[in-house]
C-alpha cells in the first residue's frame, strides 16, 4: 500500500526479524503475528487467564480486576465488521476497567477529509492508551507497530498495538483463546480435588493419554484454505512435541490446505495428514477415533469469488457434518471447538451437539474473554499486580 | 419464525403458562410480557426506583449506587431503531455502575455469516450479565428467555433477558415507567411535610378523590389501536378496583381500541368507554371534566400502509389534540403523560402546554431511568444491597 | 429554522447581549460562543489543564480525576460528522470519570417519527447532565442554551450546553486548545527546573522575546475563509496586547480572510497583514523569519462548489505547503499548529516536518483532551475538588 511505502522494507523481512521489532526484554511490545506467540509467553497468559477468571467470581476480586487498569482508554479501530471479536475484547477492557472507545466505519470524515492512515493512528495514539484494531489491509497493524516504535526511538508518546484480525492473514488473538480453551481441556484436573483423579479414569480407557498439548492428535475441518484460525492456530499446536494434524477438507483448491502451511508444519515436525471426509480412515481405523481435539470451521463463502459459489453450491458437504453420529465415535475427552459464527445453513455442528459435553465452542468463546483481559495485562506490564490481587483476594 | 421451531409449542401456551416460566420463587427471572407486572412486583419495583432517586440526589449515595451493579455488564441489543428507551436503559446501567455494550445494527457481521438467531444471544450471554432488546419479531425476546431456561436446567451459563419492546405487541418498561409516574401523581403528598395537606386540599374540590390508582377514570388518546403503550399500561392498571377506561381515536379501524384488549379489560371489571373526540360528552358531561389521568399518544404513520396514509392525511385530527383550552377544562392535578416522541406536524400536546405543571411527560422520561434501574437491581437480586445503601445514606 | 422560532429575537441580538445569557455569577452556564473565552476564563481553564494534566501522570492522581465527576452522565450528540473532536471529548469525559452516551446518526428514529429539534435535546437533557453537540445547524446549540435557561427559569431540570462545532460559524472548544498549545510554548520554562533558563537562551537570539502570548506575530496560512478554527482562535488572541496577524491563503474569495472579521480584528488592536505565499516578505524581509507562531490549516474541500473545486484543482498550492526548507527559516522556538486533519493529497505539511521540535500539532490534540476537561470540571463547578485534588497528590 502506497501509504505505507516508508515501512516496506520492514514488512519484507522474515517474521523473525520482524518479531524480534514487537518484543522488549521478553515481553510483548505489540501483538501483530501469532508467530510471536511462543510457548513461554503463551504459558504466561495462560496463568494471567486462570487469575483473572477465578478472581471475577468474587466479588473483592471483581473489584480488585477493574481497579487494575482503570487509569486506561482503549481505542477499538475494527473498520473490518466484527462482532464477536469486537464484544469480546470490550468485554476483556470492561472487565480491568479499561474504558472503551470505537470506531467502527470505515468512512470516518477523517478518512474523507483525505487524513492519511498513519495520522490517523497517532491520532489514537494521543487520546488513547492501546490500539486495538481490525482491518481489511493485511500490513496496517504491523506499520502501526512500526510507526508506534519509531516514536518510541524518538521519545514521542507511543502505545501498543494488537492486531484483531488482518486481512484474510493472521489472527493471533484468536489462535490465542483456541490454545487456551485446548489447555483447560486437556488439564483434566482443573476443577478436580483429589488429585488426577479425571485422568486416572480416562487411562483406563485410553492407556496413552497424557495431560497437556504434547502427544495428540488435532483435527481440523472445513474451510482449511481460508480459514486464518486454522492457520494462526496450526501454528501454535506446531511448537508442542508429538504432535498429529488432520485437515479434513473438499477437494477444492480454495478450501484445502495450503502448501506453504503445510512444509512450514513439516519442518516444524509434525505429521500431516490431509482427508476428504469425516467418515474417512488412517491406517485402517475410522478418522474420527483417533483424534484428540476437533476444530470445526465454517466454510467462508463470503470470500468466495462467483465460481467457487457456484461450486460450492453443487458440492456435497454432508461429509464435513459433525452429526451427533460422529461426535458418538470420537473419545471421551475429546473437545470440540468452533471459532464462530457456525453457518445454520450448511449447519457444520447441528444444535443437537450442544448439550454433548465434549461441545467447548461456547465455553471457547468466554475464554477469549478471559485471555485477551491476560493479554492486556501483559502488554501494560501489571501481572504482578495481577498476581498481588490474586495473592490477596485468593490465596488469602 | 422457522429459526424458533423448537420453541414453538411453548409460545403458543397462554400467558398464564408463560409467565410462570418467567419468574422464580415470586422473583423476576426476565420480563418479557406486560402480564408479569402484577401489582405487588410494581409495589417493589416502585419502593426500588424511589430509594434510586433519592439516593441519586446524594454524593456518597450515588457512589453507593455505582457499586451496586458494577461487577456487570450488559448488552443493548436494539434491532428495531429507538433512541429513547435505549438511552433510558444505558443511562438506568450506568447510575448502577454496569458498563454498556451495544449492537443495533441488525446487519451485523453474524447475520451476514449466517448465525442462528439463538447463537447470537447465546454469544452474548458469554460476554454479558444480561441481555437488553428490542426488536421486529415478536416472538424472539420471549424465545430467548426459554434458550436460557434450557442452559440453566443444564447448568450451564444463563442470564436474564429483558423486553425492551416487541414488534408491535409488548413493551413492559413502558407500561412500568408509565404506571409509575401516574403511582407518583397520585401520591399527592410524596413531598409534602405535613401530612395529606395536599390531597385534604384536594378534596375541597373533588371529596371523591382518594391517593393511590384505584377509583380512577383513565383517559387515553390517539393510536389506541397500534400503540402497544397504551395495551401494556391498560393491562397493568386493570389490576386495580374501580377503574373507568375512555379510548379516544379517529372513527378508523387500525386505530381504534381493538376487540381483543377490550373484552380482556371488560372481563377484569374495567368500565371502558370508547368515544372519537376529546370534546365528546359522557352522561352529559364532558369528559374532559371527568378524567384523573390523560394518556396522549402519537399517530404511528411508520406503520401505516398507503391507503391507511392516505385516509390519515384527509382526516381532521384536530379533535385529537389536547390544546391549553382543552387542559384548562381537566381537573386541577390530573397528570398528562406521552410515552413521547411527539409529532411537531400532528401537534398532539403543543409546546404551549409544557409548562402546566400537569405536564408529567418529560418527568416521565426520568422516571422511566429510575424505575429501568430498579428493574436491574430487581432482576440481579441486589434489592436488599440497595436498601441497606438506603439506610445507610439516607436513612442515617 | 422554523423550529426555532421562539427563540428568534435572541438569537438576533449582538455577541454582548447573546455572551451575558451563557454566564453566571463569572462561570460559564454554556460554551456556545468563542467570544465568552475572555482571558480571565482561558487563564482559569488553563490553570485547570495542567493540574489535570499533572494528576493524570500519577496513580493516585488518575484514581481522585476519575472520582471528580464520576456521577455524571455525558450526551455527546454529534449529528455532524467528526471523529477528533468526538474521541477528544470521550477522552476528556473518561478522565474525570465521566460515563459518555452517544447519538451520531442524524436519522435517528425521533426524527423518522417527526420528533421537533427541541423536544429531542429536552429529552437528553432528562438523562444526562450535559450535552456537547456538534451540527451542520449553526443556531441549534444556541437555541439549546435558551432552552435550558428557560427551563431553569421555571425551576426545571437543566443542563449544560457545550457547542462542539456548529456549521462552519463557530469551534470554541477547538480555539480552546490551540490557545492552550500556544500559552504552554511560550511558557518557555514550563518544565525547566532553572528559572528563566530557556527564555534566557533564546534572548540571546531573540533579544525583544517574552513569555506569554502578548507581543508576538501570529501567521495562520491556508482555508482562512472558511477555517472556523482561525475564526475562532485569531478572536480569542486578539484580546492580547501588541499583536500581529499574517493571513497567508490563495487569491480566491472563498479562501481569503473575510472582511468582516479583519474589520473585527483591527478595531481589537491587531496588525492585520494578507499575503499569497509563505516566501513572501514583509517590511523587506522574509516573513517567515518574523513569525512567532505558524498556525497551518487544510483546504476545505468538502464545502467547495463545483466552480471552486475545479479552480482550486487548476491552482498551484505550493506556496501554501510548509516544507522542510520553509521550516528553517522560522525561528526556534515558533511552535507550527495545524487542526488536523491534515491533507495528505495536498500535504500542506509534510510528514518530514513531523519529527522537528516546532511540531506542535500531536501535542495539540492531546491539550485538547487537557482543555475539554478542563472545561468540564468548570462547567460542573469542580474546580475547587481539582484544586484540593492536586494539593492532596501533588503538593504533597
Amino acid at each position: 500500500m502506497q501509504e505505507f511505502a516508508e515501512y516496506e522494507s520492514l514488512t519484507k523481512r522474515d517474521l523473525g526479524a520482524k518479531n524480534h521489532d514487537m518484543h522488549r526484554n521478553g515481553r510483548l511490545k505489540h501483538l501483530i503475528f501469532g508467530s510471536q506467540l511462543n510457548t513461554k509467553l503463551l504459558e504466561k497468559l495462560f496463568r494471567s487467564a486462570d487469575m483473572i477468571r477465578r478472581l471475577s467470581r468474587d466479588p473483592e476480586g471483581n473489584r480488585r480486576l477493574r481497579d487494575l487498569l482503570a487509569h486506561r482508554r482503549a481505542m477499538l479501530y475494527f473498520t473490518q465488521p466484527s462482532t464477536r471479536t469486537f464484544l469480546s475484547f470490550m468485554a476483556a477492557c470492561q472487565i480491568l476497567g479499561i474504558t472503551c472507545n470505537e470506531v467502527r466505519d470505515p468512512k470516518t470524515s477523517s478518512e474523507v477529509k483525505r487524513e492519511s492512515k498513519l495520522d490517523s493512528i497517532r491520532m489514537f495514539s494521543s487520546y488513547f492508551d492501546v490500539i486495538i484494531m481490525r482491518s481489511q489491509i493485511s500490513d496496517y497493524a504491523e506499520c502501526c507497530a512500526y510507526l508506534m516504535n519509531d516514536l518510541e526511538r524518538n521519545q514521542k508518546r507511543s502505545v501498543p498495538i494488537i492486531n484483531a484480525g488482518a486481512g484474510s492473514d493472521e489472527h493471533p488473538t484468536q489462535a490465542l483463546l483456541d490454545a487456551y480453551t485446548i489447555t483447560r481441556t486437556f488439564d483434566f484436573d482443573e476443577n478436580s480435588l483429589q488429585h488426577d483423579s479425571r485422568l486416572t479414569e480416562l487411562r483406563a480407557k485410553y492407556p496413552d493419554l497424557t495431560s497437556g498439548m504434547d502427544n495428540k492428535a488435532y483435527a481440523f475441518c472445513g474451510d482449511i484454505g481460508r480459514g486464518r484460525t486454522v492457520r494462526s492456530l496450526a501454528s501454535v499446536l506446531s511448537q508442542y512435541s508429538n504432535v498429529t494434524m488432520f485437515f479434513i477438507s473438499p477437494n477444492q483448491d480454495a478450501l484445502k490446505l495450503d502448501d506453504k502451511l503445510k512444509q512450514r508444519l513439516v519442518r516444524q515436525g509434525v505429521q500431516v495428514v490431509e482427508l476428504d471426509s469425516l467418515d474417512a480412515t488412517h491406517n485402517g481405523q475410522p478418522l474420527l477415533s483417533q483424534i484428540d481435539c476437533m476444530y470445526m470451521t465454517r466454510i467462508q463463502r463470503e470470500h468466495n469469488s462467483e465460481s467457487t459459489e457456484a461450486e460450492l453450491t453443487a458440492m456435497d458437504l454432508s461429509p464435513f457434518q459433525l452429526t451427533t453420529d460422529r461426535v458418538e465415535q470420537m473419545k471421551d475427552y475429546a473437545p470440540i471447538l468452533h471459532p464462530f459464527p457456525r453457518d445454520r445453513v450448511i449447519d457444520e455442528i447441528p444444535t443437537a451437539v450442544d448439550s454433548d459435553p465434549r461441545a467447548m465452542y461456547f465455553r471457547q468463546a468466554r475464554n477469549g474473554m478471559w485471555i485477551r483481559a491476560a493479554l492486556l495485562v501483559h502488554l501494560f506490564d501489571a501481572a504482578d499486580s495481577l498476581f498481588m490481587a490474586y495473592s490477596d483476594v485468593i490465596g488469602k
